[in-house]
């Protein structure tokens, strides 16, 4: 079926005098989780990775992925003709490099520019030219071969109200023409989901796992409008919109309008917009490339937004304790497996106030399945737990108020001295992240260390960042700011949530990671500057069973027996007899 | 006269139809510290800080410095008409912001670019043309107005032996051009004085402080041509160069060869290489743009190299023992000065075997000088040791075998606890960027963190960067790595020498740092990969007396002890019995 589809898309391809045609299964919003109606590359290569990209030239296909995948794309790919290359490896053959080599010069390399943001397309553009091949960005050649091609989500949308927003439409509207105006810009335009759902206080569920609404949006010049299929809205909410001064118009007729635009100076995102909005207002325009505001607003949750995300890691916690007054009562008692950990993760979790829905896949791995970073756990491939060794889980909920992230490692039993100290060392890595104090203008690849120096100085390390930003009822990934060893430039700053998420993998034995959600606050200003410190909002005990307490110094301690009082006293009050005694148990002192 | 000067440029300007002339004060080797023939900076303004550049029109001039500068800058600029601006400040006014502002559209702007880099004179090229400017890169004003100027340094120069090179030239002819095949390239272009030194192994003492030799070379193509006044060898050296297959050719007809170039691939590095080179080639020929290879060849020390560096270290702590025995024996008893200090540092270091001169101009401040992190001590404002309190000096020497630079502060009587507290965390800072382990791949700004931590966590810091690299019998400064918070991107790499130099700056009361220099070496490899630590090269004490011991760790106690006992046992079977009863005081276990 796939070979069937290659050649179907070779015949559009001689049609069209493309050949080479690349496919990234990226969507015109530059989406993390991409809807259906974009999955272009599962259609197109059989390969169902959440990482790739492709290129096909008339006798040759290959399909690009990073080492999580390289068993599975293997698999997946075998018979359909598509070759497995290695990508994010140093050294290895390049997409670009790879289709220089297999075309003839003055051939040409076509792809469909809407799914492809600015700076990646001016990189090809950049790599192609200096070898004498052309491009062709504004052809979707995808639309002719995809038979019942799945539809546009349809799910519908709601608003966001200013008690968990914290600002109303109008704020954010001012917030952005102040950046508008400071820029000199006329306008600016939003294609990212969640820049247009935190501007316009709109919330929707077109996304698994992210709570958007499939939208364009421009803001400037005293208007706002919202390309968006207006019957996603019950009557109310369109009238709100309205009367907030929004414009709301046919998602369909946002690159039509985009045509009118002429004269404008114009602000847009490289890395957030799609190369075809670029170049339709590029011809009539001048650009001017700025970092997303709202992507950099929505990073700084203000007061009402961190006090939804409190109360949404309370209904975490309690959840949780469900969770594990459940599993103790059924373990070496009933078959568990691993899928059944994440339904009840879920199940728990839906019984709290203003649930949504899950914030990412959930991660359940015991024992060797622990140590495969991205373990996407299911029915068939799940392993049963017994009661011994230790279980990683990983996972979040979306409530209205908030969304959260939290990974434990627990033991199940019996445990190696080997497990305590990893995950002693994997624990030290946490807490010096989570203690730190540093001055403003810090940036998360200078801290990502602190996560990391227990595990060093042991010769151990984890092979992926520590921290990424989180949205307040938004996506669970979400930027500018990271802490990584990437040098990413943004400095953190006040109301900025990250993960703290340092682990340990050992292949085929186990796998560890303990995962917090911190936020940046204030901490004193003096002689030598501002100065700023975290402070955490996941509220659930750390497994203290698997903790040797000889590697922790004074202070280590005393985190651990702080934060578990903290703990208790923010939960206590909200539990239920049976999760009260079981939280007395989880937070003893140390 | 600086008005005069001035005048005299705005005439030369008017004849050229320039409107507005840049100066830096660079040469055309991108040298950090300048031989007086290109000093125009000083000569033009009067402003004789070692950071600046200015900017002429017909009716205005202005110079950019740092917040270091800007009283000694206020001061030197009085009556010249010359405006002082703050360079690197977030907001300030910028050289091309100010000159876009000044001049009418259409103006040319014109600077020598024989004295600008590559990358900073296409900087310019780009703002101003949008902003519809001419440059005019190819024009020398300064020779026509200059009387007098002084001459091209004509000191002799001498060949580095291979003992302390640990490689040949010919080893070193045959790694360069190994890297030319590897990126398909004809020839490098060598202009930065210790890229070329290194790589003919040659020394000298055109350039204060730095032991090198005014020249320009190529590599490639069996080739090895080294321009330079062949008059500062002796017959026995140039005789040696010429077996080696150098050819040796006047400095002076360095650019006529240029011209002669052509259909070549060649490789420079943007921002070593003068914008006027790049001109010259880019007509007809392909340009590579890479990161100079010797420069990162020569940050990765050899065994020899390191044997050099670690004999350098020995002569170092020998000479400071001097020091400290003289001063113990003179404080509060004779008069002295920070100036005093200064010069005998010098004295007891030049009793040293080898030794060629001072690595770097000397920082000596007691008290409140210590707090002026870059202090350049003078007759003039020396203030006088008193038996009470703290001093800071940093100083260091060229040997023919190597290089040192360190930094201590001691206390020269009853100090205060804050001296103490403060002291102790600067110190913890060095221990612990010394003791980390660190995976391959690891950049300068992950682990800066480390230096600074214990200072954040008690709301101190300091405005420096923690470490630069350090040559080898070579400049004291050197790239391309660096342990700062700036995201540089150059990983640490075996055989690579830095500086670890935190410190803390109280002003008007008192500063103090404490540098050694480390190297890497590697650790070791397993499943997690490859794992490098530093190995500290500095032998002298660390003062004690200053140590809140209650503040330390164990392990932090046990780093004191065992660096002591280290410095005692490399340094006592070298020392008479008068410093080693010193060192053997110094040196007592904590």
């Amino acid at each position: 079926m796939i070979k069937e589809r290659i050649e179907a898309l070779r015949k559009a391809m001689k049609d069209n005098n493309i050949q080479a045609y690349l496919i990234n299964g990226s969507d015109p919003h530059m989406s993390e989780y991409v809807p259906a109606h974009w999955q272009s590359r599962p259609f197109m290569s059989g390969f169902t990775g959440s990482f790739g990209y492709m290129a096909v030239t008339l006798d040759k296909a290959a399909l690009w992925t990073d080492s999580r995948y390289y068993l599975q794309a293997g698999e997946e790919l075998a018979g359909s003709g598509i070759e497995m290359m290695k990508a994010r490896e140093p050294g290895a053959v390049t997409l670009e490099q790879w289709i220089a080599g297999e075309l003839q010069p003055e051939s040409t390399v076509g792809f469909d520019g809407t799914c492809y943001a600015l700076t990646e397309a001016e990189g090809f553009e950049s790599f192609f030219s200096k070898n004498n091949l052309h491009v062709q960005s504004g052809v979707d050649l995808l639309t002719e071969v995809w038979d019942n091609r799945p539809g546009m989500p349809d799910c519908n949308a709601f608003l966001h109200p200013v008690k968990w927003a914290g600002l109303s439409r109008s704020d954010k509207f001012s917030a952005l023409n102040r950046e508008l105006e400071k820029a000199g810009a006329d306008l600016m335009v939003l294609t990212a989901l969640d820049d247009v759902c935190w501007t316009f206080n709109i919330r929707g569920a077109d996304v698994e796992c992210n709570p958007v609404v499939i939208s364009f949006a421009f803001v400037g010049e005293n208007r706002a409008k919202l390309f968006i299929d207006e019957t996603k809205f019950d009557d109310n909410a369109l009238a709100e919109l309205k009367n907030d001064g929004v414009e709301v118009k046919p998602y369909e007729s946002f690159y039509d309008e985009l045509n009118t635009i002429q004269g404008k100076t114009i602000m847009i995102d490289p890395a957030r917009t799609n190369f075809h909005v670029y170049n339709i207002l590029n011809d009539n325009n001048k650009m001017i490339r700025q970092l997303s505001v709202p992507a950099l607003l929505k990073s700084c949750k203000n007061d009402a937004e961190l006090a939804g995300m409190k109360k949404a890691h309370l209904s975490d916690g309690l959840a949780l304790l469900d969770f594990q007054l459940w599993l103790e009562e059924k373990l070496g008692k009933e078959t568990i497996t691993e899928y059944d950990v994440a339904m009840k993760l879920e199940s728990f979790r839906s019984k709290q106030d203003g649930y949504v829905g899950t914030s990412f896949f959930p991660i359940v791995g015991y024992l060797g399945h622990g140590a495969i970073v991205h373990f996407r756990v299911s029915p068939d491939t799940a392993n049963e737990l017994k009661p011994e060794g230790i279980m990683l889980f990983d996972s979040g909920g979306q409530y209205e108020y908030g969304t959260t992230d939290i990974t434990r490692t627990i033991s199940l039993g019996p445990v190696t001295y080997k497990m305590k100290r990893d995950f002693t060392q994997v624990l030290k890595g946490m807490i010096n992240l989570s203690n730190v104090k540093f001055p403003e203008g810090t940036k998360g690849c200078h801290l990502d260390v602190l996560a990391r120096a227990a595990l060093w100085n042991d010769q151990k390390n984890y092979g992926h960042g520590t921290g990424h930003g989180v949205g307040a009822f938004m996506n669970v990934h979400e930027g500018p700011g990271s802490i990584r060893p990437d040098l990413n430039n943004q400095p953190l700053r006040p109301g900025n949530i990250f993960s703290d998420e340092p682990g340990i993998y050992r292949a085929g034995e186990y796998g560890i990671r303990i995962e917090n959600l911190i936020h940046v606050v204030e901490d004193v200003e003096n002689e030598f500057g501002v100065f700023y410190k975290f402070e955490t909002l996941t509220r659930f005990p750390i497994c203290t069973k698997l903790i040797d307490v000889t590697l922790l110094t004074a202070s280590e301690i005393n985190w651990i027996n702080d934060y578990h009082k903290d703990v208790f006293d923010a939960l206590s009050p909200l539990a239920n007899e049976e999760q009260t005694k079981l939280l007395k148990r989880l937070t003893m002192p140390i």
